[in-house]
């Protein structure tokens, strides 16, 4: 079996391996720097070989992502990037990811026709479009799950469930907004009130979290991975849901 | 009185002025392109000698709005710019436009912590923050409203109704992906059926829409400007909000 160092206290200014076995790899690539601007949590999976990028990140941590991955893999073997939604946060640079390698950028169908804006003129050969349902990628040692989440908070949004690890990637899905980077959950009571503020305003409706908890709930998972905000480890991942579950919030509170 | 020049025909490559009096202007600003990738309508008001932009788009039309933007104004008297959201087709050309101008961006407070992902290191003196609530601007010889349009589809999303020549500019609402540039609706009930498929996968619920419509419904309006699709003239506006107060979407359909 693998092993697992998700621990309090790993440096958050620093790469960080979360899982690996002979064949797999999972990794905190380093980008939370604190700071005025939202940082973005970006992750590496390694399987037999190749990569797969989970939310990139802008432009600015470019250089910084590109030689930590440096460490555990050529980048010319990234052979996915997902994002999780297109805003510069978490998007901003993929122009220079196409520069540097020939990943496929995995993508909610609805947003196909949108990636040209960020200076792709080969959409077709570029993108692996997701389909509104859950999509299952076999990817090196590992399947892939692509589970949907959608409007938490993009319309076309997923979660990622890597059975090798059983890490499920969670993309907006409990970030918080910290004032000091943080790379593992240590009190969960006050975690959760970071993360209701930003839960509250940008999820729609307990609706669609409720939609996405019934298809999470059952898996056995190992920690949450957001991509802003801390990692959730497995002693608290049913607060967390608990909290997901009673969370008033969008319109549910707006009028 | 001030004159409207919405009708029938007009070329959507062109810049369009769609009102006009002594001193305030309506400008199309030609974005309309064709192709492969999703067009954006980027708008300018021009009052009293200062302009606002609305929804400038994405970098590759940069040139052609600044080249269009000159025949009404100095782009050094572009005030304020407005993004409905951070997407790349509607903001991408965001950090040239700071080039260019000394203008503010106006956006939603929850983003703000995200302007520096664009480039910004001064995002206190750059942007103007938009409370949750309904916000008025007098501007030039007009005042605007930005009137809460929560999740249609940004979590932080405003439409804005222009006083003086009564135009909505209306963000994502009211949007059409369509196989051929078209600025001015001429057959409401076709493009009904274009702007359906794209508002019920883009619009999380129709509880949503209904907050918006009763915000909105008892304006008197000229016409509806999306950022994406074709304007709906005064004619069509009623009909328009029939197929929204009746409009099931997002999760109100999806398992």
């Amino acid at each position: 079996m693998g092993e697992y160092l998700i621990a309090p206290g790993l440096d958050p200014r620093k790469d960080q391996v979360l899982y690996r076995d002979d064949e797999h790899l999972v990794v905190y690539l380093g980008t939370q720097e604190g700071g005025a601007d939202v940082d973005v949590n970006s992750y590496l999976i390694v399987s037999s070989g190749k990569g797969i990028l989970i939310d990139p990140g802008g432009y600015k941590i470019f250089s910084k992502v590109l030689a930590n991955i440096s460490k555990y893999l050529d980048p010319r073997d990234i052979e996915y990037i997902y994002m999780c939604h297109q805003d510069p946060d978490v998007a901003g640079s993929i122009p220079l990811w196409r520069e540097v390698s020939n990943a496929k950028i995995i993508i909610h169908w609805l947003w196909k026709r949108f990636l040209p804006h960020f200076g792709f003129e080969d959409v077709e050969s570029v993108s692996y479009t997701l389909p509104d349902e859950r999509e299952t990628l076999h990817f090196g040692a590992t399947t892939l799950e692509f589970i949907p989440a959608h409007f938490l908070h993009s319309p076309g949004h997923f979660t990622i469930y890597d059975r090798r690890s059983k890490f499920l990637f969670t993309g907006d899905i409990g970030i918080a907004i910290l004032d000091e980077p943080l790379l593992v959950v240590e009190d969960i009571e006050s975690h959760i009130q970071a993360m209701r503020t930003v839960h509250e305003r940008l999820m729609p409706t307990n609706n669609a979290i409720k939609l996405w908890l019934d298809k999470v709930k059952y898996l056995d998972i190992e920690a949450i991975l957001p991509q802003h905000g801390a990692i959730i480890p497995k002693q608290y991942v049913r607060r967390f849901f608990d909290f997901l579950e009673n969370l008033k919030c969008g319109i549910d509170i707006m009028r």
